[in-house]
């Protein structure tokens, strides 16, 4: 039997692009003589459809879009992702099913047993889990047909407090009793740039649990913050990876079963540098942004500081140099440097910028205000116009030619509230708000790579957010190592403030930042969709009151 | 048996007031002879804690408090609801729990079995549904202790698409094979004024299915965006109500079980008109908003129409006259009689006012961008830069003086995104984003019932955001009756476009008010928290793509 994987990029939502993709692909994998050509979880919609899925039109359009696909399945069978109803009188209204269809038809059916719900995923809010399983045969091949979460029912969490079996079931365990030949296991996993070898070790134990062979399927591309890896992957029964399917892009590889079985190995398992996956990643994550709503050029302030830096190149990686304009918006306390640096980059990547001097519109509010604000001293308040007088230039040119602002805020910044609402945190997208200030500098170092792109005095200067003169992000903030390393044990591993340790810091340091984190609740509510790189972003993925006593 | 209902207002995470506010109660019930005094879904909490329940020593913190409460319980007892740890090695860490407890120890417990996971719901996030069921002995009286949703297996939805059986158990069916004598519910029900009939149903159905009675418990008051409606209901065994607490407010009764079962009805149902419900739902989300997280001064912009002049009403009504100040921002464009309307209105409430013009910060704008723009026509780029240069200095007031900006964004707006983001959109807390505009019409003569305090011009008016010459909200919307009839039906009753109807408008409106609606879901992401009033607001109960083909 052949086997083709279809790694491809859906848009959610898109039922006509997505059928024809789909069927493309079908046609393709037939060329190559294949048997069974298998897509990843939901791909009918794209992944995740949300609230979409309340819709009745849209699970019908799901149904129609299926059958049109399935019209299209002459001499090859194909696994594909779609909700279906739930007709019985019970229970919620959907499935999320996996379906073989052959000439024409659904020929086999089942349904996702294990739901995550936790993070970003909320999939018990729509699909009741399936409680009955059972193989299939394929030409005389048993398969185990099973969605995503189905083979995690044993994982590792990050925060020690989750149980390592979070359910109650496992879709595996079950289905071994019906002696199946194969795992075959479509999904829509998003990335996260610690969980690539834990992914990889969930599919592993279970050819090796059950002996036999694994074969995943996984979306690749960006929907809106979820930026989905592909790599997906075929595993023999002793557990060795036969291949491995490329990380982000679309990819699609035919072999024969025969062949995997053999014990053959093509050594295609790919390893690569976190930092290269971050990279990787957030390029998808911009490219897909505005690929998928319409959009091509963005814009964005240029501060002179690493943080515009390092999304000024990739956003020039993602949409090529003639869809980037950078803004510099100097203030009165801009320091020189901070021009001449973005210039620079400017010229590095072939950028078109523009310099547009905030002093004007500033004195112009401190006119307004002086009344009102008589015999107060200069504050923050000051330092905050300055931030929103920059947004209001930019969505200006937004409005006017159609870019779309991208957010230059880190997860470092986000975090503690280091940053203006309205102002610095506007933007359409958030490129680096999962991205800690030291992984920041990572980015940046392996941009410069091979020469020089983001001059050297941006990268060695001391980060400031030049509101006010002579001010420094550590008047305020620890140094970022020590700053992170608190985040990391707080956001990731949700650990209890009893329990974050950094060395040579005190518990009344680490106290002052925790109540930064959770006093700043309120900004993150408004902030943009951060492209999600991590196990933990801010976002949809972490939901806590704005209004509690922390 | 003398039991006291304890309806109580509790913030999210304030263990120590929390258990203050139930110790003092417990008090006043055994002052009042009482043998069992009831609190609500989660009171140790306070509902919704949100991911607060991933952090184990929040966990810990809730068994402590428990505890310290058992500990006040001599003489009387109590049910509370807690989180509690689940210690199997299976499934979610938590169970959503309600413990009785007597003289210092928790004498029986019983977990939540159906977890609503939709709209605003997120339980099974969090907790491991119960699947045996128990009724305990308390003096004598069997009783069937269930937790909120438990007595909601049948439900009417509003989305005709979701089943009226969400589960496929029912608990209450289980209990009564164990033959109770008294249902009691505890819950953290949030408001919505098209069910508040419906709510009373489900309870009454099960008093007269099971013929005992039944008691509920609910939260009241207001966390971040959800209003707690209160409301709590002893219903005898005939499912007639022999009382109803109050809405939203606090509310502690003590009955004797004797009289509620000798037939007696106290004649204390509450029916009311829904302004009204919502009226003071919203006074009692803004109030708990500025409570709960430590400020006191509001902050807004009056623009002389009908939605900015509401809100202010409410504040005031909230706030008092002397936390409220509202800021007059007129532009080149701005009516005479904006100014002339919005001074009224701040006299006839005694508010303070300032009136700064805008004029020289969007000069200022202009003359910056002008190089950049040449040869560009005006558009609604400019009407931009005056709804932001309003949201700056509001902004500053609010960094200055330390008030919290509300937003007056009514629903209808929010919905077909006619607002600025960073501009109208900016506030901390958005007051009818939940509120059509003709119901904000609907409130304001409510608020008018007795004497104008809304000038009649403002509510005569036709509506314009006045950032061109000439500009009416009918330039580019229907009217507004046409409109929020079609936004109910597509947001709230999730109709699909095909049936959904309005007397004399054709599809075309239609489609192109639901295009409106669905390209505009990138600024509702960044708009600040919603006081949900409806069964379907923009916020976490409407999670929709932001990247997708619609």
């Amino acid at each position: 039997m052949r086997i083709t994987i279809a790694q491809l990029n859906y848009k959610v939502g898109d039922f006509e692009g997505n059928r024809d993709l789909i069927c493309k692909t079908i046609d393709r994998a037939k060329a190559e003589g294949s048997d069974l050509v298998i897509f990843s979880e939901l791909c009918i919609t794209g992944y995740p459809p949300l609230d979409l899925l309340d819709r009745v039109d849209f699970v019908e359009k799901c149904n129609q879009t299926v059958e049109e696909i399935a019209g299209h399945c002459e001499g090859i069978s194909a696994i594909v992702g779609s909700p279906t109803f739930n007709t019985g009188s019970e229970g919620k209204k959907l499935y999320n099913s996996a379906l073989l269809i052959s000439e024409g038809k659904v020929i086999f059916k089942t349904n996702k047993a294990l739901l995550p719900t936790y993070d970003i995923f909320d999939e018990y809010r729509y699909f009741e889990p399936e409680q009955h399983f059972s193989v299939t045969e394929f030409m005389g091949v048993r398969i185990a047909l099973t969605i995503c979460e189905d083979l995690w029912d044993e994982q590792p969490f990050d925060n020690k407090f989750e149980k390592s079996r979070l359910y109650t079931i496992s879709p595996m365990d079950e289905l071994a009793k019906q002696n199946p030949d194969l795992i075959i296991n479509i999904s829509a996993s998003p990335f996260s740039f610690r969980k690539v070898e834990a992914k990889k070790m969930i599919f592993i134990s279970k050819a090796v649990k059950h002996k036999i062979p694994v074969i995943t399927c996984n979306q690749c591309g960006a929907n809106t913050e979820l930026i989905f890896d592909g790599a997906s992957l075929v595993i023999n029964q002793n557990g060795e990876i036969y291949n491995q399917l490329d990380y982000f892009g679309e990819s699609i590889f035919t072999f024969s079963l025969e062949d995997l079985i053999s014990g053959t190995i093509l050594h295609k398992e790919k390893r690569h540098d976190p930092v290269y996956l971050i990279h990787e990643a957030l390029i998808t994550g911009i490219r897909d942004y505005f690929y998928k709503s319409g959009f091509k050029k963005c814009i964005l302030g240029l501060s002179g500081g690493i943080d515009s830096a390092v999304v000024v190149c990739l956003a020039r990686e993602a949409l090529g140099d003639e869809n980037v304009l950078a803004l510099l918006l100097p203030s009165r306390y801009s320091s020189e440097h901070s021009i001449t640096d973005s210039v620079r980059l400017a010229r590095n990547i072939g950028i078109n910028y523009e310099i547009i001097s905030i002093e004007k519109p500033f004195s112009a509010f401190e006119e307004a205000l002086a009344p009102s604000f008589k015999g107060r001293k200069p504050d923050i308040t000051e330092e905050n116009i300055q931030a929103r007088i920059r947004a209001v230039l930019l969505m200006a040119f937004s409005n006017k030619f159609g870019y779309i602002l991208l957010n230059t805020s880190n997860k470092s910044e986000a975090a503690v509230g280091y940053g203006t609402l309205y102002g610095d945190m506007a933007g359409g997208l958030s490129v680096i708000g999962d991205v800690y200030k030291t992984d920041v500098y990572r980015l940046a170092e392996y941009i410069n790579r091979e020469k020089e792109i983001i001059p050297v005095n941006i990268l060695r200067k001391a980060p400031s957010a030049e509101l006010r003169p002579g001010q420094y992000d550590t008047d305020s903030l620890p140094e970022y190592p020590v700053l992170d390393s608190i985040l990391y044990q707080y956001i990731e591993l949700q650990k209890p403030a009893r329990e974050i340790t950094v060395e040579g810091q005190d518990q009344e340091l680490i106290q002052r930042v925790l109540n930064m984190i959770n006093r700043n609740e309120y900004k993150r509510y408004q902030a943009p969709p951060v492209l999600r790189i991590s196990s933990k972003s801010f976002g949809d993925g972490r939901k806590m009151p704005v209004v509690a006593k922390y």
